[in-house]
Order: C-alpha cells, then sequence, then structure tokens
C-alpha cells in the first residue's frame, strides 16, 4: 500500500527508534541519577554510578576489539559485574552470553567455542572450573578476572581485573542502541538434560518488551526493591535485569544464598520483591525459626520454572508473601505467561484457591499467543481441563531461534508456534494448566498420569520435603507410577505403605504410586530435578 | 550483516507480531470476560460483550467495504459506541478520525473531505452540526447515528442506527492485527487556533507504546476505574482507551460532566483514575460543598495540557487527589513526558512542592527522548534553568505525520526531531519546564517574559477563578503584558492596581501585568484558553 496513509509519512529519526532496553539505563541515569541502583554487601552504587560503569565497560570492550555480532561471556553469581554486562556488552553492538556457574568445565568449554566467545568475564571463585575449560578449547581467549572481596578468590586466569578493565574505558562512552531491534542482545544456552546445550538468541525488541511486560503483569510500581534469588543467567535473570532499570529500582546482589539470607535482607532492605523457582520456596517453608527476621511489609514473590505444588503455596502465602504464578522457558526469555489473578477467587477455600493458582494461567500482555494445541498440527485442544495438548506459545517475547542450529529451530518453529515440549490441559475458562513435560507423562494401562499431579498430593504429606514421579517399566500396565521422595529432617519414619495410602485417599488408584523410593532428588545447576537421572534408578530397581 | 546471529534466525510467525493494541481486547475478553468494561448510566458492559461489539462493528464495516487504509470518522461523546470504534475500526484495516464534538459545521466538513471520510457514526445530539457538514460536502457520506436514551436525541441523519449496523456485523469475525505495526491507526486533527487544522496520523505501534507507556508512567495496576472526563476524540484519550483494554479495568463514561457528575461517580463507582485539563481541575476545585460526594480512597489526576498553577495543584492535592503532571501533544500521541516524582520532594514546603511539580519533567519509558533545544539546530540548551528554547521529542511515540502535509510534516520533523513549538528550559536535574508557546512568550525590553508564570502568580489571588497573560504593545518596551482575569462568584471587588500589587509582591517588576482587564476567557472547543482572541482584543485596547 501507497496510500494517503503511507505516502510523506515515512520513518525517521524523529518518529522511529529501535526497541532496546538500552534506553532504559539512560533514563534511570538521568531522572533518577542519586537513587541506589545496586546493593552489593556493604557497597552501594547509585544509577549514575552504574549507568557511567557500564559505558566504561562499553568503551573498554570497544578497545579491545569488541564489535557488532560478537559473544562477550560472562561467568559470575548475581553481583554489580554481572548487571552491569547486561548493558555494557549490548552497547557495543555485542551479544552477552551468560554462563552457569554450575556447569562443568566440559560444558563451559562446549559453550565459550559454540558460541565463539570474544571474551570471558569471570569472577575468581570459578577460577579452577575456568581454567580447565580454557585448556579444553583450542584458542586463546581474552579473560578478565572479577576479584569480588566478598567472593573466594581463586588463581587469577586473566591478566586484568574487571575494575582495571572498567578503568581503561571512557565513562564518556557513546551510549548508542543497535541498529535494528531484531539484533542479538544477549545467547542463553538451555540446561539441556541430554545432549549439547542449544544456544538461544534474544534480540533487543523482545528483552524490551518482556522487561516492560514484567512490569504490567507483577504491577510492580514506584521503587521496586528486588532481591536477586533468581540467578542472572537464567533467562538474564527472566529479563528483570531490565525491567527494575525501566523502573530505576534497587536490586540487592547476592552471590549465593540460604534461608538466614533471604529473610535477612527482606528485613534490612525492606526487599518488595523475588522470583525463584521452587527451590527456593522450599528453601522459605522450610526454613528454622531462628533463621528467620521479622519483616512487616507483604512481599511479592514470583515463582515459575516448575509448578509450586497446592500445599507449598499455601504455607509460603501464610508467611507474608504474595505469590505470582508464572510460567516460562528460556525460548520465552524468562516468564511468558502468568496466572492472572481474578479477585473473587481470594473468596474460595484454601485448597481449591491454591489449585487455581498453580495453573499457568494466560498469555503475557506482550505475547501474542498461548495456546494448548496437537504436537503435530497445532490445533487447539477443546477447552475441557482433560485433552492433553502441547504448551505452544507466539509472539514478540519468543527467541529468534537457536545460534546455528537451524533443523532446531524450524522444529521449534513447526506450524508457526513456539514447541515447548511441555504438556498440559485448556481450562474452560482459557488458563492452561500444565501437566507434565512431554517425556515425563506416564501411561498406564493407557490412562495419561500427569507425575505433577501425583507429586502435588505427594507435598501435601507432613513428613515429605520433596517429592518427583517417573514411569516404571510394567509387564502388565505398561507403565507404573514410581515415586522418589526425600523426606524432611526430624519428620517421623514413614513407609513406602503409608505414601501409598495417603496417594490412595486422594488420588484416582491407577495414578498412585506402585513404589516409593526415600532418597536425595539429583538436582540440575539451575535447581530443576534431573527425572532422566531418576529413570536410570528405576531401571535398576 | 549477516553473521552467525541472523543466519537461520529469520522473523517467522511464531517469534514475531506486529504490535497493536488490538492484541489488547482479545486478552482482556479473554482473561476477563465477564468483568466489567464500561459504565453507561445504568448499562453495563462486560469485556466479552465490548469485544463481541467491536467485532460486529469491524465486520459491519467490512460489509460495507471498508478496506485497509480508509478513513472512518466518529462524532460522539465519550459513550461505549466510541469506546468500541477505537477497536473495531481498526480491525477492519481503517483509520478511526475522532471529531471534536465541540467544532462547527466548517471545521467538520474541511476534515471530512481532507480525511476522506467513506463513513461517519455520529451521535444524534450532534445531527444538527452533521446536518450542515454533510451540506457543504460536494460527496454522499454513509451516516450510522448513534441513538443514546442518554442523550438529547436530534432528527437522524443516516438510515441505520448504530445498533442495527452491529447487527448487521458477525460477532465472530476473525480479529486481527495490521500487517505492518507501522501502518495507520488513527486521524487526530489539531484544534489549529489559525489556519485549517492539521491531521495527525498515528500507527498502532506507537498506539500500543504508548498504551503501555501510560500504564507505567502512572504505576497503574490491578482493575484501574478510569472516569472519562478526558474526551476520547483527544489523542484517542491520550491512548487511555487503549491502556485500559491492556488492563482490563473498568471505564465510566460520560457524555457531559460537571463537578457534581466527576464527585458522584467517584463514590459511586470508586473512580480511581481520571485525566484531564486545568480545566477539569479548576471545576473540582472550585465545586461547591453541596455539589461533592465523600470519597474515602485516594483518586489518581492525570493533569495536561497546560501547567496547572501552583495554587490549583496544592488545593486539589488537598481534596484527595494525587496529581500526575504530564505534558504532551497531538502529535506525541497524549502524553509523553511526565513529572517523575521523587519521594523527598514530599518533604518541601507546599510552595515548593507545587513548584517541582509544575515542571513538565522527563520523558515517558517508551519515549526516546525530550530535550529543550534550539529551535533552528536542535542543539540542547544549556541546564541552566534559564535559557529559552524550544521542547523537542523523538521516539517511538511521535506522530507518522500530518495527513498529505508533507511541507508541514517536514518542517515539524526537521534536524530529526519534534518540534512542539513550545518553549521553556531545562533545569539542572534534567527537567524541563515549559515557560510558553512559542508565539505566547513575551519580550518586554529585551526581556523573556513567561506568561504561564505570569499566570500562575494570578492564580494565587484568592479573588481569582482564571487568568491569562499576552502581550500588549508598548511603544518603550516593545511589549508588556497585559492579563486577562476572570472573578470567582461571590469574591470581593478586585481593583485593577491591587492585581498589580499582588504581582509585584511576587514578581520582578518588568514582569507583572500593565493593564489588567476583568473578562470571561475565550476557550477552544478542548478548553484550552484562546490568547489569539485575546490578542485581538488587546489591539482594540
Amino acid at each position: 500500500m501507497s496510500g494517503k496513509y503511507d505516502l510523506g509519512l515515512e520513518k525517521n529519526d524523529a518518529n522511529y527508534t529501535q526497541l532496546s532496553p538500552l534506553t532504559f539505563i539512560e533514563r534511570a541515569a538521568s531522572v533518577f541519577p542519586r537513587r541506589t541502583s545496586l546493593i552489593h554487601g556493604d557497597t552501594r552504587y547509585t544509577w549514575k554510578e552504574t549507568f557511567e560503569r557500564s559505558r566504561r565497560l562499553a568503551s573498554a570492550l570497544v578497545k579491545l576489539g569488541i564489535e557488532k555480532g560478537d559473544t562477550v561471556a560472562v561467568m559470575a553469581p548475581n553481583i554489580p559485574a554481572h548487571y552491569e554486562a547486561h548493558f555494557g556488552v549490548p552497547a557495543t553492538g555485542g551479544v552477552l552470553n551468560s554462563l552457569n556457574i554450575r556447569q562443568d568445565p566440559g560444558s563451559i568449554a562446549f559453550i565459550l567455542e559454540h558460541g565463539e566467545a570474544k571474551a570471558l568475564i569471570a569472577d575468581r571463585e570459578y577460577s579452577e572450573v575456568i581454567h580447565k575449560a580454557l585448556n579444553m578449547l583450542d584458542r586463546d581467549l581474552l579473560v578478565i578476572d572479577i576479584d569480588d572481596p566478598l567472593g573466594k578468590r581463586g588463581e587469577p586466569v586473566g591478566g586484568t581485573t574487571y575494575e582495571e578493565f572498567l578503568n581503561t574505558g571512557d565513562a564518556d562512552f557513546t551510549w548508542r542502541g543497535p541498529d535494528d531491534e531484531w539484533d542479538a542482545i544477549s545467547l542463553n544456552y538451555t540446561s539441556g538434560t541430554t545432549g549439547n546445550p542449544k544456544g538461544v538468541v534474544y534480540h533487543h525488541r523482545g528483552a524490551y518488551l518482556n522487561a516492560l511486560g514484567n512490569i504490567i503483569a507483577w504491577g510492580m510500581t514506584g521503587c521496586p526493591v528486588y532481591l536477586w534469588t533468581l540467578p542472572m543467567f537464567h533467562c538474564n535473570g527472566w529479563c528483570f535485569t531490565w525491567s527494575m532499570a525501566a523502573l530505576a529500582g534497587t536490586s540487592v546482589c547476592l552471590r549465593h544464598f540460604d534461608a538466614k539470607k533471604i529473610f535477612s535482607s527482606i528485613s534490612e532492605h525492606r526487599v518488595t520483591h523475588l522470583c525463584g523457582a521452587p527451590v527456593v520456596m522450599n528453601m522459605i517453608i522450610n526454613s528454622k525459626v531462628e533463621e528467620r527476621s521479622a519483616f512487616g511489609h507483604r512481599v511479592n514473590f514470583m515463582a515459575a520454572a516448575a509448578a509450586p505444588p497446592a500445599a507449598v503455596l499455601e504455607r509460603i502465602e501464610k508467611m507474608g508473601f504474595g505469590v505470582t504464578h508464572a510460567y516460562g522457558l528460556t525460548e520465552t526469555y524468562g516468564p511468558a505467561a502468568l496466572c492472572e489473578w481474578h479477585s473473587e477467587w481470594d473468596e474460595l477455600p484454601p485448597v481449591e484457591r491454591s489449585m487455581m493458582k498453580a495453573r499457568q494461567g494466560v498469555r503475557y500482555t506482550v505475547e501474542e499467543g498461548l495456546t494448548i494445541g496437537d504436537q503435530e498440527t497445532c490445533k487447539p485442544v477443546p477447552s475441557d481441563a482433560e485433552t492433553i495438548g502441547e504448551a505452544l506459545f507466539r509472539g514478540n517475547i519468543v527467541m529468534k531461534g537457536y545460534l546455528k542450529n537451524p533443523a532446531a529451530t524450524e522444529e521449534a518453529f513447526s506450524g508457526g508456534w513456539f514447541h515447548t515440549g511441555d504438556l498440559g490441559v485448556m481450562h474452560p475458562d482459557g488458563y492452561i494448566e500444565i501437566k507434565d513435560r512431554s517425556k515425563d507423562i506416564i501411561i498406564s494401562g493407557g490412562e495419561n498420569i500427569s507425575t505433577l499431579e501425583v507429586e502435588s498430593v505427594l507435598y501435601r504429606h507432613p513428613g515429605v520435603l520433596e517429592a518427583a514421579v517417573v514411569a516404571r517399566p510394567d509387564a502388565e500396565w505398561g507403565e507404573t507410577p514410581c515415586a522418589f521422595v526425600t523426606l524432611k529432617t526430624g519428620a517421623e519414619e514413614t513407609k513406602e505403605k503409608e505414601i501409598i495410602e495417603f496417594c490412595r485417599a486422594r488420588l484416582a488408584h491407577f495414578k498412585c504410586p506402585k513404589t516409593v523410593v526415600f532418597t536425595e532428588l539429583p538436582k540440575t545447576s539451575t535447581g530443576k530435578i534431573q527425572k532422566y537421572v531418576l529413570r536410570e534408578m528405576v531401571r535398576k530397581l
């Protein structure tokens, strides 16, 4: 069309800017220069300082030769340097590759190789792992050591420290956005329970939109104080790194944490928001009384990565946390759906309330589509809360694709939707509920059994700390549910039979575990239970 | 670049959607189908119904032959039909042209002609004006009559009513976004104090972004209840039409209003938000006690169009309103800047607090640039709170341009910035303050006098209801300030000399009015004082 609404109405410098979260920090530094951006131990930075340090970082990287499309890797916990990299690296035109700090040298080497990192900024706590990883690489890589007095410090790997490196940069570096909002901003490798990890590429447009999407989804206003219990290497902290700049809020950094640290941070800094996987929730709930500090305000907790069992939700809310249940994957910039709450649900009995909240819900305002569809055709399943299909996303907060992996990218996007690999149902009210990972579902006597459903019952047992259910091959039924259970320390002795009876009182009998194993649960570096390890254990039973 | 971060990582249906506020109503209807979308007298619509009615409207318009790039005009007050048009018209690919209901037949005819409207949806209250306007047009135009029982109803102009028209549409009409987010969504004519009005073209991308920008700027959360004191024909209700869909909030419609209606609506519907020009503030402040209904909650008022004088701000806040001062123009989708508040300013003495708040402030998070620059070169003036320059915007919430007016478009965008025509200063903290319209500033003995500054002093006089200051030609000084003042009814008799003395006690003497005229102030249809009329009156003094 070149009708009257287009002629002479082209894009120009005045009326069009490429979307990028880089504009947020510029605004934060200009409007709230003296407001605290980051708290790290006794260190405080203001937004003016964080912006200056990010500009120095960008400038120093450019002087080093980093240019558009170059990868810069960071191996660091939730500390100011890692936060600064979320702005300083993309401001060069480069792409930030935050590494999972719990990964082994082999995986690190694979990622540095596959992502073609030109430089690595690494905290000295991980010097040993980095050193081993670099020995596996068949090329040299420039390493900048983060020398954090609050961390354990191994042998330096590179020849320069992060602070020295910043000093080589110019605080007046010209801050500029991307040439195109579709340009890559970051690279996040999936944890990949099997096979090599895949490199998920984010673009500036998506990062900008989900940073705003988080604010709207969670109703964040004013100057929030955000506690970094969620790793920044996890989907760029679910894009909250950028959301905090958009709001000029205050981030409370944490190298490591336990229940005591969470409570003392909340109490000392008046934390308003934190995010985390169920493991963080469990840490809070199962904290000892002497680990808890008092706080008088309501704290907002965004839970994702796995549906929090009803019993867990119920208990954490009683402790002063308001829980928002979100859902997403690395491929969707972190949270891209949430259980949007209806005020009338407040009136439901506790168990029903928790059941409503345990649903993954509806698309973010900035995501354009979410459905449960047929895995092949993408055709939506009936909204009957029963028919199992795959959770499918589409819209602006879906990744650009997998780096150097066109086959996986094409497969993930087949039929015009992003395939999550998660199986679920569509409720009559349009809310989705995830029942299982595609490969986790149990088929017993032809019936689908959601392991999540069985687990949520196990979590209601007073003696159970953690639980996971997987399929056990069975001559008669094909498969039967096998439960792996960790008991609370000090819990009364609990027998297999008692657990099974507890389930039978609350579930259809075919869904109840036929076997119960009491053990510690194996977890990935991001705290997800490794069901494939459990499946291997089952084979040996 | 076609490096590793682009190869095989193209846009596709799964990972890219054109930005459009049309996705908001789809989500509101799906997630909150039973929540009240619109309140109009005793009528209540739910989001499900509003979406259905918008789809019917779109379908009916398509059946009529409306297609991409066609203009559909609406002449209506703040009623459900007007709200529905904000979704139903763009969903056809057409462009919504909301007409100022206070305009004369000649202007309406000009706009219908210039905008090439294919259809007009008009409330019967304006039948007479529409009839006259149509007689001036040299072509036929399809008219649909809105037959609102709450309004005065003139003779029908068209052959069909709005409700009949909706019935010709299909509630299952396929809802779809624009082909390109740069496509036009609406056409808003500037009120134009002189010459023919200019047609400002908005696109889907800008409407989407400013709808979210409003939410973030104002900290809107949950289910806001928005009172429509601001006309929907004014920058599409400053994009709040679309913001309310993004939040699935509740809109309280108003055909006409006075102080009594504002208070009773706030009290009855627990209104949380309303917007308006200073005229609305004055209406609230100067209301009689018997016109006020009690309300126990804080109401958020977004004020723009002209800086509220300090005295006015102070008084309305005491009445239970929290005031956010925003700034923008038709060309910037309504508000594109706001006086972002710092909590430490709460501690300032009242007059200083008001002075801080009277500043227009900083760019919206979704706008990318705002400065005070040289009118020719766009070079920023010093941040000294004194040097006068022009307010300049750039970014994604700047219009596409003026319809069929490439010369005006080019002039408005010269130097890569949108030229507002407003003159102001940059404070050391990066906040802008508008001193005057370019043509309003008074130059007396070589000194610039901000008429806004003089007016803000006049408003502090206890007897003054409204005030406006313009230049009076003067043989000695070039120009001197001339004040036009409306006294409050029942105020003590006030003389010219007393007003001048009042100003001299509070302002540099060269800034004080040399002449005071007591009179009613002439206003535009949007409530702005018409200074050009006052200037004509001055010439006759």
